[in-house]
C-alpha cells in the first residue's frame, strides 16, 4: 500500500502562465508582438502572439468542477482555481490533494511550444521559449524549489538553438526538457535519423530526461467527429501517440547512440506497456533481417533501461507492474486538467496501490521519480 | 491447459487466391480487364487488373520459412507452400499445424478488397467481389465445410449493392463478411453517421459477424523510416487501427442502433484492451455530459455484448483474459503470414495456454469462434 511517510511526485502537471510571463521578460522592442491576455467581444480572454489569437488560454484547466459542468476550457481566469496561475496558491493545492512535489508542461504554447515553432519571426519564439524557461525556473520553481521540477521547453526547429538552451537552463537548474513525440508528424526528421543527435547528445551530457507529452506531436487520427462534437473518441485516444513513440524509438538508433538517455512518456498511461513491447519484440524477432534495426539488442530490454511510463489511474497497469517494471513507472496528477483526481489524489492513489508492497508503490509514486529527473529529497540528503 | 479433444478454429488466416478465380466467373466481355496472373519482366508475378499490376500478388506468404529468409512476398506461386492456394493442400497443412477449422481473408484485393473499390470501372469491382465471393464459398469452403468458415468481401462503396451481397452471400451459408475498420480513413462517412446504417442492418438481420482486419483501411501513421527501409515499426503499430476502432464504434450510436451486432477486431491482438477499456470508460465517465455520446450505456459493457478480439501469440492478453472477457476472446494462425507460428501452431498455442482452466481455454480455441460465426460442431450436433 501507499506508504504514508512517502511523498507523492506527480510527472506531469500544467501551469496555465499568468499575464506577465511574456511582457515581463522580452526585450522592449517586442512588447507589440509578445503574448499578452486580451479579453475578446464573446468575453473570453485570450492570448494574443503576434497580434494574432493563439495557443491555448487556460486549456482544460477544470480542477475542482463537477464533470457535468466541463467544458474543454475555462473562459477567463477567474473561471479556474488561482493555483492554476499563482505559485502560492499551487502549493496549497497540492498540500490539499497531498501531492508533495511536481513537474508542470506549458499551457500557452503547447504541451512542447508548437505555437513559438510557428512564429511569423522565429527568433521570437526562440526568446518567447528563453522567457518561459525564464519564468518557470527563477520565478515558478524557485519559490518552493523541493516541491517543483523544473521542465523547460527548447527551440527545437532549431537544432544548435536547442542545444544552447539545453545547456543554459540546465546550467540553472532545469531537469528535464519537453519535446515533440512524434517530429516526423510535424513534417521534420524523424528519430531514425542523425537529425536529432546534437540533441540527444545534450540530453545525455546533462543528464536532463526528454519528457514527451501525449498530444506534443499533434491529435491522434480520429474520424471527423471524434475530434469535434464526440470528443470522447480523441481524448480516449491520445495515448496511441505515446505507444508510436514507443515503437519509433525503441526500433531506432537513438539508443544505440546514447546509452545514458532517459525519457518520459508523459500522460500515456501504462496499461498499454505490457502488449507493446510483447509485440515489438514479436515483431524484431521475425522481421529484424531484413529490415534496417539493431539486431543484437532486445527492444523490451531498451525499454526498461531508458523509457519511463506514467500513470493517473490506470487499475490494469498497476496490477501489471512487474510486466511494465516497476523501476519505470512514475505516478501523474494532471492538475488542473479533467483527468485530474484533485483534490483527492492521494487518497484515490492510496486505494489503487492498496494491494501493492510498499516498497513497489514508493518506488511508483517517489523513488522513481527522483531518479529519473535527478531531484533527491534534499531533506533526506541533509538528515 | 489446452483439451486434447479441443478442435481449434482459427479466425484469422489468408488464401492466396489462385490464376483462375476470376477468369472462371466473370462474363466474357470481362476477359481483358479481369484479375489475371502475369510474369513481369523482373520474374516476379503479379495480379494484372483493368490491365494495370494492382493488389497483392501473394503478401507475406511465407509460412515454412526461416524468419533470416523473410522479406514480405514470395516472388510466384514456385515460392511458397501450396497450401496457401489449393484447398485440398490447405487442410493437410491445417491438420499438420492442428488447427481443425479456419477463416480465410482474401489477398489480391486486400483485407477488404480496397483494390476493387478503386477500380476504375466500378461495376466490374462489384462483380469481381461477387466472383470472388462465388470462389471461396462453392469451391475454396464446399471442399469441406465443417473445416472452412466462410468470409466474403463487400463491394462498400455502394451501400444497396453491398446489403444485397451480403444477403446474397448469407443465403449461400456465408458467416461473416469483411470490412473497413476506420472508413472515415478512406475518406468515407465514420461509424458515427447513418451512413452503414443498412449495411449494420443487414449484418445483423442476417446474424453475419462483421470482421474488421487490421490494416483493411491503411497503414497505421509511421514515420518515412518506419513505413519502408524499417518495416518492423508498422508491423508493431498496425494494432493501433483496432484500437482506433474499438473506441470509435464503443463511442458512436452503432451497437445502441444495432443491438444484435457482432464484430471482430482480426489480428488486432487482445493485450491492449484492458487498458483501452478502462481508458474509454474513465474518459467517458468524465466528459459524457458535454459531448454527443450516449450517456446511460458505460462502453466496456458494449464491448463485452458486441466484440471479439483475437490472438496469435499474446502472454500479457491471455494472463489478462479476465479483464477482457473469457468470451470475447478467438484464437488466430494467421497462416501463410509471417506472424504464424505453422507447423507449431497447436503446440505453442498449448505452451501458452498451460496455465489456463480447460473450459476458458476451450471457450478461446474453439467455442467463441463457434458461437460468433454461427459455425457449430456438425459432429456434435449429429451425435
Amino acid at each position: 500500500m501507499l506508504p504514508s511517510d512517502a511523498k507523492i511526485i506527480s510527472v506531469d502537471d500544467h501551469v496555465i502562465e499568468h499575464s506577465r510571463v511574456w511582457l515581463d521578460r522580452l526585450p522592449s522592442k517586442y512588447q507589440d508582438v509578445a503574448p499578452r491576455i486580451e479579453r475578446a467581444e464573446d468575453g473570453n480572454d485570450w492570448w494574443i502572439y503576434e497580434g494574432q489569437q493563439a495557443g491555448n488560454f487556460a486549456l482544460n484547466a477544470v480542477a475542482g468542477k463537477d464533470p457535468k459542468e466541463f467544458g474543454l476550457d475555462p473562459r477567463s481566469f477567474d473561471d479556474m482555481l488561482p493555483g492554476c496561475y499563482r505559485i502560492e496558491d499551487r502549493i496549497k493545492d497540492m498540500d490539499r490533494e497531498g501531492v508533495w512535489a511536481q513537474l508542470c508542461f506549458p499551457n500557452m504554447a503547447g504541451f512542447a511550444g508548437t505555437v513559438f515553432a510557428k512564429s511569423k519571426d522565429l527568433e521570437l519564439g526562440r526568446l518567447c521559449v528563453q522567457a518561459y524557461n525564464d519564468f518557470i525556473i527563477d520565478e515558478w520553481c524557485a519559490y518552493d524549489p523541493a516541491r517543483q521540477i523544473p521542465l523547460v521547453m527548447v527551440p527545437w526547429w532549431d537544432v544548435e538553438a536547442t542545444v544552447k538552451e539545453i545547456y543554459r537552463t540546465a546550467e540553472k537548474g532545469a531537469k528535464s526538457f519537453t519535446f515533440v513525440e512524434l517530429p516526423h508528424r510535424l513534417g521534420l526528421p524523424s528519430w531514425h535519423t542523425d537529425h536529432w543527435d546534437p540533441v540527444l547528445a545534450a540530453a545525455q551530457e546533462t543528464d536532463m530526461t526528454i519528457s514527451l507529452h501525449f498530444g506534443s506531436g499533434g491529435s491522434p487520427d480520429v474520424s471527423p467527429e471524434g475530434g469535434t462534437k464526440n470528443f470522447t473518441v480523441a481524448i480516449s485516444l491520445f495515448g496511441l501517440n505515446s505507444m508510436s513513440a514507443l515503437a519509433e524509438l525503441l526500433l531506432s538508433p537513438v539508443f544505440h547512440k546514447f546509452p545514458k538517455l532517459k525519457i518520459a512518456l508523459s500522460e500515456g498511461g501504462i496499461g498499454w506497456i505490457p502488449y507493446m513491447l510483447e509485440r515489438i519484440d514479436y515483431v524484431w524477432e521475425r522481421h529484424r533481417w531484413y529490415n534496417d534495426v539493431n539486431r543484437e539488442v532486445r527492444p523490451s530490454d531498451l525499454f526498461r533501461k531508458h523509457i519511463f511510463g506514467c500513470f493517473i489511474s490506470d487499475r490494469h497497469g498497476i496490477e501489471s507492474r512487474h510486466a511494465i517494471g516497476v523501476d519505470n513507472i512514475m505516478f501523474e496528477s494532471d492538475y488542473p486538467h479533467s483527468d485530474s483526481n484533485w483534490p483527492n489524489t492521494r487518497e484515490l492513489l492510496a486505494q489503487a496501490l492498496a494491494d501493492v508492497p510498499d516498497d513497489e508503490a514508493r518506488k511508483m509514486v517517489e523513488l522513481n521519480a527522483r531518479r529519473v529527473y535527478n531531484f533527491p529529497d534534499e531533506a533526506a540528503v541533509a538528515a
